[in-house]
């Protein structure tokens, strides 16, 4: 391979070129850092960039390799991290001139767990402010007057830039799912809790999770299996064995999975484009896939809205008391309205998640899967807003691991996102049916 | 020993001689009952309890003995439950006529592992109205024109008028430690999270705890052992392992404890006689005890009461709903405050717990364990009210274990509560330090 074209190779591959000798992380990182300098102009998919030391720790990896230390997962792999979570040796300033040159004492507890494993912390990917509505100044790689979708905006569109071949995201509502989809890679939120949290800006502890971006389904789980474990700072997370993400998701299903077409509770926003294209999924599917009704037992994207609100209120209480001149207007009114929940609805709105889960549950008896769309259409137009979050928020309300597969695409030539899900801590088979439904689209569409 | 004076055997030397066949469980019983007949009219500590049906688990228990199968720690030993924790096999009904005639579909948690300890499952005591204000029928078996203390009313009179060796209360304020050291019985409020609270009346996921009841500390650690572990119904337990409560609380300190006195949150409201009482106390103490200035960062009673409010709003909702009209006046002005909370205060007290125990860590570092009285007082004078909680208020919000001892005595001869509180996880350690304190108290005054 041309070693200018290193930076489009995965991350599986680049991990086993740097163990096995065949290329130098630095390599990696110089053809990396060149596709930055070429495409960023257009793309600004960064908000801290230092190329010097990027390279200093692959030159670091590449001696401790040549010294025979034992090489991690990720050794010399570049990763993108979205400017909420904190690294120690770049800023960290959530999107918000009100963290402006922060540099936090300690790094998120993945980034430790992704330094663990090898990896080149790269750069900081651009936020929306504060992870929520409005816009940083990324635009889609594929046409940059649309949207690369948000929050995770940065990450989505490095990776698929070529830039790193895996960044990190989070999702409060659509912030993993929908930038993937509208930038055409793979998007993954793994179930709630499994990922920890700790050192990654709290909106809420309910709704938060660590999102994942790469070019394929295998990088998704390699990324995965370094960044699962206990973190004593997110209480979320439990002292489990680790689900083998990797080694499931390369396995063959046992047998073809079966796939539920949900239709969602946003369903009326879809676009008639992205009706048609999950139309004609449906039709090249046959009998693998069955349309399946949610029992949704009330107003899910309410519940969702009043603990979003209330929490973020709670958890960016300070920079509204100190600060709230400099929030976006979006994001003071957000604030307001969170400020104002009451604490029963607000409980009353966290009591529904169980029960939510155990409506749904059932539907997992049936399927594999859920098959829906990742957005109601492809990247909307203009850069003032970063699109619908609705065809996420129930996922997310339940904590289900969710992933989106750039299978499709729109008339107007930008990817059109499927999004599969699956039950609770179901993250392995999830990427096996994944794996699957790939293959498949790959042999129709050939 | 007279078979008639069985009932005040320990619940350690009753299973012991169960288990060597020197007395039977329907011995044991037949004398308990005998007492509740005797001593009930004057103390109520009964709401409800069926002679027959205690007799038959205790023939059954001494028929398995017989046939050789292995005895539980707790074979044949009676154990009283607060009538919040869910039984199959008897009514619950939290004190309120809402839930009148509640039959339960399954055993709370500590149920289970009680049975499964070999415990016979005696009845229910009396509890205020939905554990919180309005009192029980209970009366205070040292004199019954005084309170018994609550919420927990009927399990430390039960223990305390030699009933039962054993009762199961709940602790959301001050409802275990109080009527503990009103009735002058041990009262032990274990490390919040430790013991499960599936299927007992949830007021409060952030305060409620189990409480335990018994006559010696040695009963205390053999009852909690049998009631530590994880459980799915409850999310603030957690997979691990199991405490030596029963050895650790037998042994000898490896040095001399260090106490802390501490005056808490509450102190403008303790009487003279207390306020003497612990002075004398502390000079009998010598050197072993050191005076503590509390760190408070803010209204530990008010985050408390915030909290408490609020979540018995959510939790009580139904109650709310359906039949406020059978509450009580102080239960429905409460849930009207609650329901009025913002949920941004309600998050704020929340989030003071963790801040507020790191704030208390170092304390752990000078002193084994804190000293305090349990109340501010003896057991006040009627039958209205079930006295005042606040001595208790900081320690259940931050879920540290806590433990009445009833080693002193006030001018009317009411019992007088010792209150000692450790670090969280430091449950055994508090009960060894606890043990060394009643030595040293006898030692003294004998």
């Amino acid at each position: 391979m041309d070693a200018s074209q290193l930076n489009w190779l995965s991350a599986t591959d680049a991990a086993r070129a740097i163990r096995d000798g065949a290329i130098s992380s630095e390599q990696l990182i110089e053809a990396c850092l060149a596709r930055i300098r070429e495409a960023e102009p257009d793309v600004q998919a960064w908000q801290f960039l230092d190329p010097e030391h990027a390279l200093r720790q692959a030159r670091e990896l590449d001696d401790r390799r040549r010294q025979g230390a034992p090489a991690g997962p990720l050794h010399g792999v570049p990763v993108g991290i979205k400017d909420i979570i904190d690294t120690t040796d770049m800023p960290t300033e959530d999107g918000t001139p009100l963290h402006a040159g922060r540099i936090p004492d300690d790094d998120a507890t993945v980034v430790a767990m992704l330094r663990q494993a090898g990896a080149v912390i790269m750069g900081k990917t651009v936020t929306t402010e504060c992870a929520y509505f409005h816009p940083g100044k990324t635009r889609n790689p594929h046409n940059p007057e649309h949207t690369p979708g948000g929050s995770s905006s940065g990450s989505a569109a490095a990776v698929a830039a070529g830039m790193v071949p895996l960044a990190l995201g989070s999702q409060t509502n659509g912030s993993t799912i929908r930038p993937a989809a509208f930038c055409g890679v793979y998007g993954f939120k793994p179930t709630h809790g499994l990922v920890p949290r700790g050192g990654m800006l709290r909106l809420s502890r309910a709704l938060d999770h660590v999102g994942l971006f790469a070019r394929s389904i295998e990088d998704i789980a390699l990324l995965g299996e370094q960044i699962v474990g206990f973190d004593e700072r997110d209480p979320d997370t439990r002292p489990r064995a680790r689900p083998p993400l990797v080694a499931t998701a390369a396995g063959d299903p046992p047998m073809p999975p079966r796939l539920g077409f949900v239709r969602g509770p946003a369903w009326e926003r879809v676009d008639k484009e992205t009706e048609e294209a999950f139309a004609e999924l449906a039709e090249s599917l046959g009998e693998a896939l069955e349309q399946l009704e949610l029992p949704l037992p009330g107003d899910v994207l309410a519940w969702h809205r009043t603990l979003m609100e209330a929490e973020m209120a709670a958890n960016l209480d300070l920079e509204w008391e100190k600060g709230r001149d400099k929030l976006s207007e979006p994001l003071r009114k957000l604030l307001e309205r969170g400020r104002a929940v009451p604490a029963l609805e607000y409980q009353r709105a966290l009591a529904r998640i169980p029960l939510l889960n155990d409506a749904l549950a059932d539907l997992f008896e049936r399927v594999d899967a859920i098959l829906t769309p990742a957005a109601p259409g492809t990247a909307p137009k203009g850069l003032g807003a970063t699109g619908d979050p609705s065809f996420c928020t129930l996922w997310t309300l339940c904590g289900m691991p969710a992933i989106s597969l750039p299978l499709m695409q729109g008339g107007n030539g930008l990817p059109l996102g499927v999004q599969l899900v699956g039950p609770r801590h179901g993250d392995a088979r999830l990427l096996r049916t994944a794996s699957w439904l790939v293959g498949q689209a790959r042999g129709e569409a050939r």
